[in-house]
């Protein structure tokens, strides 16, 4: 019997059938894991049966280390897109910034808190400002200036640099410029931005100023995935805040500050936890 | 094979221990049931399991009239509080109102709109003031003046109309009315109440002109069960709207109009999906 | 001296200069009125002075019919755009409505409630479906179908409708059809309509199914002027509701009837009170 | 006629009579002020004038020094409860901590983008875990620990150091004492508490855990200024976080430092802007 103190979490969705919960618990129950979460959805209309459940491993009879191959039988049966995490298992992130630090700091913070689970080898940078910012948090830095001349060179430094820390998500915490698609088909569902507005509206450069110039009463923070089209990706998480004519553009960037932080730490979260689970453009969020 | 055109729910609780939902889903699955969706929550403090389940009826094998007997040998080895529920059975329920029409009219609209399952056979009044709204709808009106000195009388009255029009669940929509334990504990878990203030905050009386009066940014509302002690009963919903010094108290008032009828509204949603698990003074919202 | 119960309300805009609240003031307290209300508003960017000052008309020297001859010496020295309005005065207004009642029901109960000053001496629609409730409220109901035949012929009959009851404000309770340059143009900053999206995201038609296939986490609706360019008037105001994967199409549609309904009801309630004033296509909103 | 970069804040209260406005606008315009920002509220009611306003003293004729002199024998007459601010006057701030960093580092955050006009002279704590987070932003950090017998000396200590550094406002952000009214009433409407839930909800100490026991789906914040009665001070500002049975105590109270930092710094930027005017129990918010 397993002494690790963990928990598993698995992820699961495929078509839907009679019968898929009561194999799944089976499976877990027979191994004597005792199921401590479980959410189950199922899209009526397109027939598809998806599910996040968590359990104790503290006395599972198969090791963390051959779960997944055991699972998979089981998984293949159902012609299932399906993984296997653990809990406890740090996830490695690179944050990419520029020159705002409000996200950056909001994440450290965060993660120093205990917030998440997530261990930060590095950060990356167009601009050299955050330097100190991370130097307090004991975290790499790494300058890295991108123009349109260097764009490719550069980019392939960043993509050894996350290969050599093992990163497994990336976080663009306000970085202003777009990957390209070198390191988005690297990384799919694994790369995670906050927008400062609330997509669809606003796609785009200067989003607070185009919705100041529109004049909305309400302005939004948009979390996502990265895919190759920009600010289409599916979104993790979003919320609003109110503005009116008194706010000038400056009040309007400094209430996005504040709604930038709290929608991207809560998309982290999400992500983090491993309750985000991609169809096409949308996500389901398990919670 | 059953023939009929019903989605189960099962709501159970009991001591969590290993195995429950993989007992529970292959019950279901045995019978040709398919799980359309499935919520489990596991207090680890308190060592209490909770689940909802809702199956398609479809196909299984188990008629919906033996489903109860059949499934309480189960539920017994698991020492567990439990109920089945069809989810197109029409709830009979009960309103009782005063003068206020608001909640009133917005519960009736609702459920001419399809959003509730329910039926309505009366709506009970101290005041005559609503007739006219409940004869636009078609819902017999029984207006039975209650004070100090014929409460236990008229309290009688209504206790025979809820059993002659078989009531399964009442909702005091703005009743200005303490109803007695005589009708409380015929009714546990199953009176829903709408508070005009966000609970345990301003209790009794009044609570906008105390909350005007205490300068408040926000006001509430809640709505709960009712028990014995008053304002104190499981909270299932609540809700609030943001005021300033330039409401007046009638300002208030109109606004939470507005908050009391969407509470109330998302309350009788949950509680007659029977998305709702009482647990002491707390409630679980299966959503 | 008068012995009217009224308020006066100027709403006024200028370039900015010295002095201007001391003329306008000057000239209330000379004549015995007493300001009960003042918002002022200067956009230092774009140097635009803006005001709205209300004040009791009892001791008021001037009567209420001279007021706005008297008034104009002064605004024409300040080169403004303005307008005097009495709270007291009842706007009359057209509903025009298609199929849903959601808000139609809820402007005409808040006008019962005496939530609005208004006369609403005709409701226009291209279906029958509501006149039950048009009669339940009283109110004389126009059925005139539109198609593209006979659009201009139809509207021709409106137009005479809406001049024979003098109507003020034309109110687009979910009417589902795009008015000609014909009327838009005849009342400029007088047509308000509700949209079902949190414009500019989702222009156009059906929002909601928009925003379910995009898989935004929250959906919104607009009330703006209608302008001749369609969903670009200027917006009146905006909120918004939280969705998630579980909620089907039909979900994010009954979620949304009850923010387009409050969000409708605030804008009608600023218009009424004469709180809006129009500044291309921002507005600022004197609350 | 001065050359001083300032912005004149007056806020003043009396008895509501007809030509306040006339006369106070008057005086800032015959002296070549340009206002730029008025707000006014009569409460009917009560018969109380209450008014902001702000002006550019750019071209101002009396000198910033004499202004509070000049206006005095104008505010005599009104019998008026008043006081004239200069925006860009830094405010003197002592922040007073605990153990907790959540409060602190964001007012240091904004203070450091500019969102605030003060200065933080010092730093005051009963424990001395905050001094490298005070050390990061260079601000004196002073470490007296306060216990049952020791606090008057303590408070005599705190009282010379507020003294010595000319301190206007104290911030108590999340400093888990009891000031004494030797403290308190030194500085009536210039102490700013952060209380941990929607008061007057849930008074007095570990106000989530209460929350959580009452099964509440929302929890709050709220800033009031500090009076005698614990707790009963005017509130500044309130806002509210959904919560649901999925969260644990620790859930809650991470929620709940996300809100409380945002309460905070809303009701900071209220007063740091001269925004707030108390009225008994109650608060004015000109915004």
């Amino acid at each position: 019997m397993s002494k690790q103190k963990l928990t598993a979490i698995l992820l699961l969705s495929c078509p839907d059938r009679v019968g898929l919960v009561s194999r799944i618990s089976h499976f877990i129950s027979e191994h004597y894991g005792n199921i401590i979460d479980l959410f189950e959805h199922v899209d009526r209309e397109e027939g598809v049966f998806s599910i996040r459940v968590a359990w104790d491993m503290d006395h599972f009879s198969i090791p963390a280390s051959d779960l997944k191959i055991t699972f998979a039988t089981i998984a293949e049966a159902f012609h299932a897109t399906w993984d296997i995490k653990f809990l406890e298992e740090r996830t490695r992130v690179a944050i990419f910034v520029s020159k705002y630090d409000h996200c950056l700091l909001d994440l450290l913070w965060r993660n120093k808190m205990g917030e998440y689970c997530i261990d930060i080898p590095l950060i990356i940078s167009n601009h050299a400002d955050l330097k100190p910012l991370s130097d307090q948090y004991d975290i790499p830095f790494y300058h890295i200036p991108v123009d349109k001349h260097n764009k490719a060179v550069q980019e392939q430094k960043e993509l050894e640099l996350l290969a050599e820390h093992q990163v497994d998500t990336i976080v663009l915490a306000r970085y202003m410029q777009v990957l390209s698609a070198n390191i988005v088909n690297k990384y799919p569902d694994k790369i995670i931005n906050i927008h400062h507005s609330f997509l669809p509206a606003f796609i785009g450069s200067n989003p607070y100023k185009q919705a100041f110039q529109r004049g909305v009463k309400i302005v939004g923070a948009t979390s996502h995935y990265v895919t190759a089209d920009l600010d289409e990706g599916p979104i993790i998480e979003q919320n609003v805040i109110r503005i009116s004519h008194k706010d000038t553009l400056k009040d309007v960037i400094r209430k996005g500050r504040d709604l930038e932080r709290v929608v991207l730490a809560r998309a982290l979260q999400l992500h983090f936890e491993h309750r985000v689970l991609v169809k096409g453009k949308r996500t389901i969020i398990f919670e």
